[in-house]
């Protein structure tokens, strides 16, 4: 990885959260990244092996810092001994482009490749977690090639998209508080014309509700979304993959957590059931 | 509590983190304050009580928000059934006295009560802890009044200074990193010369390191601190307090932890333990 460098290093749960900066050809840009490294990936560790990996994609406005700082998600990747990737959301930078709304733009990427402009040089995101970020983190030694996917809000679009376009890729998924239905909500709408263009059958290439439909894998989807979460009626609408997944047999496990809202508070509570649903499939 | 206004409220853990603001007369400003409302507050809940209470006193540069997202205590809270009340760290607002640095003035309060100008109107954190917030904590029927206190850094010497000055008090004392002679370090110096003036006298009642040497009652103090921490040479040289204990037979229990650093990282790594040693001692 060219121009790899450690901005911060610190001692956690007995292994090491570590944020990366590192320069994204795909992306024309730098990158930041948290990586969390458990015990078990340290050689002198008792029970050391090459350890399986979950990526995180965090939701509209975050960058690497919000799951590492607020999630609590490190305490239960020791246990089970993963490896925890989260990077930035999108782009950034001068002359990386920008919009004046928090949902479009820089922090918004959407996990996408951008076709039109001004955000096709840049906004590469869906290449960037599929293809460039994993053949780094796991040329180390410290990762074996088990690969999971988890993602809130925006990021869990992004999870289950890309879960479901790469059959074989991810031993299991996850999202919390995902935008289930991009094409069909106000976030959604809004960012694909932009990335995409109006055409909205480019759309379906990007949104978890319709890919399941064709999906050639049953990789079991785990859902977990706040009953009282500000954004459940119009922008998340979990029940339109609820009646997709039904529709194609797709196996979907979607848990409603009342009172709940979309804050990592949420996450933070469900987190670990979470990380033990990966541990079994990547350890399968 | 006059003025008093609930900022946020979220469903976490079972529980609810709230913030609220109110007016505090000790201050003469207005105060931001988390609380976290463990499930067997709920009056529904099949094991409600009366909770006991763990003050939470947060370091430099830190307000209310620091430890309710950084901290990961509200699981354990959970578990154990204890109200987290978490305070901001002075007085705060136009009209609040202030200084360039980061280590005094408004983030800086250091729980005591200033008696030098421009300080002595609004810093009195000593009495806001000891007194005005918990008669406004334990007026509530969730809360008993049973009581444990912690923090971090500048709160670690807080939660220390203040057990130690009232005995019978509190249940129970722990601290992360704490500042355990602020008289004999540069931060304390600095602080305590603003605070309290020259006259070093005035400082031993604010010096954990000099209130173990009359303490009255015999409460065990545990003190994790890490070993990689930037601070830990010059700030907070816990061989002081250890010495001092020593000395006159107070119980210590210091935990030198290698590797740990001075950030939220470590005290998540270990605030289950505190909480579990505060859990014994409020619930004996």
């Amino acid at each position: 990885m060219p121009n790899l460098e450690r901005l911060e290093h610190h001692a956690c749960f007995g292994g090491w959260q570590d944020v990366y900066r590192h320069r994204s050809e795909v992306l024309g840009c730098e990158m930041t990244v948290g990586v969390y490294l458990p015990p078990q990936a340290d050689p002198a560790h008792p029970r050391h092996a090459p350890c399986p990996v979950l990526y995180w994609l965090s939701g509209l406005t975050c960058n690497e810092q919000n799951f590492i700082t607020k999630a609590g998600a490190q305490r239960y990747a020791a246990e089970h001994g993963i490896i925890l990737v989260a990077p930035d959301t999108s782009p950034r930078g001068e002359g990386v482009a920008d919009a004046e709304g928090y949902d479009l733009g820089q922090g918004a990427g959407f996990y996408l490749n951008a076709t039109r402009e001004p955000w096709a040089r840049h906004y590469r995101m869906y290449d960037y977690i599929v293809d460039e970020l994993p053949a780094w983190v796991e040329a180390d030694p410290a990762a074996s090639d088990a690969r999971a996917i988890s993602g809130h809000s925006m990021g869990g679009h992004g999870a289950l998209t890309i879960a479901l376009k790469n059959p074989g890729r991810y031993r299991s998924v996850s999202a919390f508080s995902p935008i289930v239905a991009p094409s069909q909500v106000p976030w959604g709408e809004k960012a694909f014309a932009a990335y995409l263009g109006e055409d909205c059958e480019a759309w379906k290439a990007h949104d978890a509700t319709e890919l399941v439909r064709s999906a050639t894998e049953r990789l079991p989807l785990l859902v977990d979304q706040g009953g009282g979460d500000e954004f459940l009626d119009v922008q998340l609408r979990p029940q339109l993959l609820q009646a997709a997944c039904e529709a194609v047999g797709h196996p979907l496990r979607l848990r409603m957590r009342p009172g709940y809202d979309h804050s990592y508070y949420f996450i933070a509570s469900f987190i670990g059931e979470h990380i033990a649903h990966h541990a079994r499939a990547l350890k399968a």
